[in-house]
């Protein structure tokens, strides 16, 4: 059904659309509520602060900008909705006092933002599927030209990012800029002290003597997330393998939510020992001093994993009541442990042309020990923050939505 | 007192420094625990994991790196120490069983980072000193040459910073790139959709009909923090006055932590309001969807203030219990209000070569409107993250530590 006539949102047509499902067939007011009978018998409840402050009209909300210029803290404490109507064409229309204004809401718009039938999630969050070895095998992988070039691919592989926390893009081109054309697809880059991209490769020892990270030698890294020293870990990494002639190095990925899971469904002690006890994370170089207190996993507000930190190789001195310390060594070996067992892990080897996106926050990163006499190992990385993700899902879906109707 | 000879730590000279300040007299272990009598008569007790863990041998932290190489779950479950007692010059040595390995423990390292006689600060917070209009009239200034220049007027800046929340450079050079020099004398910048650097400038009316923000156009901008709509808003911004040859456009600065505080003392469902209740912040760009749902006041664990969220023209439609609507904007107008009035705003005149550095979770920015044909006005500005600064401060401490104990 098309939007009718003389409706004022959304403010420009590229934006959300709010395709009209059902019409109203009354509005009425009390003066602080208005109240909408739709044509499918839902009863919808407004008030009229909530109304007004929503008002696409250019006192309210400039057409060029689409942000507020009036603001509700400004309008008559009295405010009420004097009257209240449907319109030719199905907009409700509403009459303020004192101001005397009269409004239009779009029916499709004023039908999906109801509050006043229960909660509405308005971030559009992808909810993450847990997984181990066993479940996902290899990370979804999505052919890196397409990524590049094509929108509905790189909508697909962000939906299965944020769903699975990790996907493989190959055979991406190998020069130095190309994952910044392919975080560029996504939004902006993260900077970081370690640059805007940053290098992991084999290079002569000579040039190690100053190296401010593990990750620069050809050690084994164990499973652990980057830059846990910060308050806010970079919600999402990026690591394009360049080159990789060497013996070993092979990449182990590990869902961290799946540990978390596996340990709050079988030990309690040590689930309070990996959320409730926290570490301090230090970076030790000559330039700079970032510390942070968190435990290793992080929960939100309805108790479930929202990040894990784990950069095990940041621990700073333990710092916690005495009777804390034996449970916060027993919780980091349990997660640890099961972060590099046969269950949890997953490996592959890097073919040139990879080029792995995964949540920081989420997934553990490693990988075994290089033989670096063998050959050259180059990695060219980036961090991002996830809200960068969710942007674009957004972005891409309205695009799609905007053609389908046509 | 010098370091005894033999201490391992610290591992390189030019980072912290442990000074000895007492000794141990004793030393002796069940096992479990290493128990450390020292001159003062104060005893500390160690667990044998943490000490293992923080061994400064090779095997266990890199020389080079300084990060661990050797993790905890990998020791043998019935580590234990052996034996302990106090060397010559003042170590604590200790014998790990089954390895045999022994360890030196730095008595100045030791008795800082003992964490059984209560809590001790690893961070180094320094606390905000909340302000209102008539308790500080103007930033905290400094010269800018002196601040690019100087360490110790940089110390000096960053600590005002973190205390005040906000500072003010004068005579900054008003070259296009300053800001970006002032900014990297703390740490990285923060990226961002509005780009690396930022300009908000008097322009034709013309390069406007797209613009993104009310910022680009002349009228006045409410206390706001800037890009409530992410996840993480920056922790810091930088706002550097070129050129101001326009009448009006005077900056305000407001302590959101003041606000919320006055709030918290007067008004018990007001403060439920700005602190419970969630607002939708969403950004309106064709190329961007940034939203992010949070109360106007973020509390941290203890119940206080930990960032203020108020892009309050970027405030999406409301989505919350129908019961909580009219308290959600009694809030955001007392708030706002509250953080427009004489008694909470500091106002002055941006004069060229100005650079405000300012705690954007904490202190809202405004300005009043200005008359963009009375002449030209041009702000030059980037992001940052607020452990940048805490870093500085750390590494300049360090330095400072280093040079008076010559």
């Amino acid at each position: 059904m098309d939007a009718p006539s003389g409706c004022a949102w959304p403010p420009t047509p590229d934006f959300d659309s709010w395709p009209v499902e059902h019409l109203p067939v009354e509005a009425a007011t009390d003066g602080r509520i208005v109240t909408v009978t739709w044509d499918d018998g839902r009863v919808s409840r407004y008030h009229a602060i909530w109304l007004r402050d929503n008002a696409a009209e250019p006192q309210t909300h400039s057409p060029v900008t689409r942000e507020q210029v009036g603001h509700p803290w400004d309008l008559p404490e009295d405010l009420a909705a004097a009257s209240a109507g449907v319109a030719e064409g199905g907009n409700v229309q509403v009459t303020f006092a004192p101001e005397g204004l009269t409004v239009a809401y779009h029916p499709g718009w004023l039908r999906t933002l109801d509050y006043s039938n229960g909660p509405r999630d308005d971030l559009g969050n992808i909810a993450p599927t847990c997984w181990d070895a066993g479940s996902l095998e290899a990370p979804p992988a999505f052919d890196g030209t397409a990524y590049l070039e094509d929108d509905g691919t790189l909508l697909a592989a962000l939906e299965a990012l944020k769903e699975f926390g990790i996907v493989r893009l190959r055979d991406v081109p190998t020069d130095e800029m190309a994952v910044q054309r392919v975080a560029e697809r996504i939004g902006t880059i993260r900077n970081s002290n370690f640059g805007f991209l940053f290098d992991v490769r084999t290079a002569p020892m000579e040039s190690r003597k100053s190296a401010d990270s593990n990750a620069y030698f050809s050690g084994a890294l164990a499973p652990h997330t980057d830059l846990a020293t910060r308050e806010y870990e970079p919600g999402l990494q990026l690591l394009h393998c360049l080159v990789n002639t060497t013996r070993g190095g092979q990449a182990i990925y590990v869902d961290g939510f799946a540990v978390a899971d596996h340990i709050r469904r079988t030990d309690t002690a040590l689930w309070r020992a990996i959320t409730g006890i926290e570490w301090t994370f230090t970076n030790r170089s000559p330039a700079t001093d970032y510390r942070w207190r968190a435990p290793l996993v992080v929960l939100d507000d309805a108790g479930n994993p929202r990040e894990i930190r784990a950069t095990t190789f940041l621990r700073g001195p333990l710092n916690v009541d005495s009777g804390d310390v034996e449970a916060a060594y027993a919780g980091l070996r349990a997660f640890q442990t099961l972060a590099a067992g046969d269950r949890f892990r997953m490996t592959f080897d890097y073919a040139p042309g990879d080029l792995i996106v995964f949540d920081n926050r989420r997934i553990l990163h490693g990988r075994t020990a290089f033989d670096d006499a063998s050959g050259e190992r180059a990695l060219k990385g980036c961090y991002m923050e996830r809200e960068e993700v969710l942007s674009r899902i957004r972005v891409l879906r309205r695009a799609i939505r905007a053609t389908s109707a046509i």
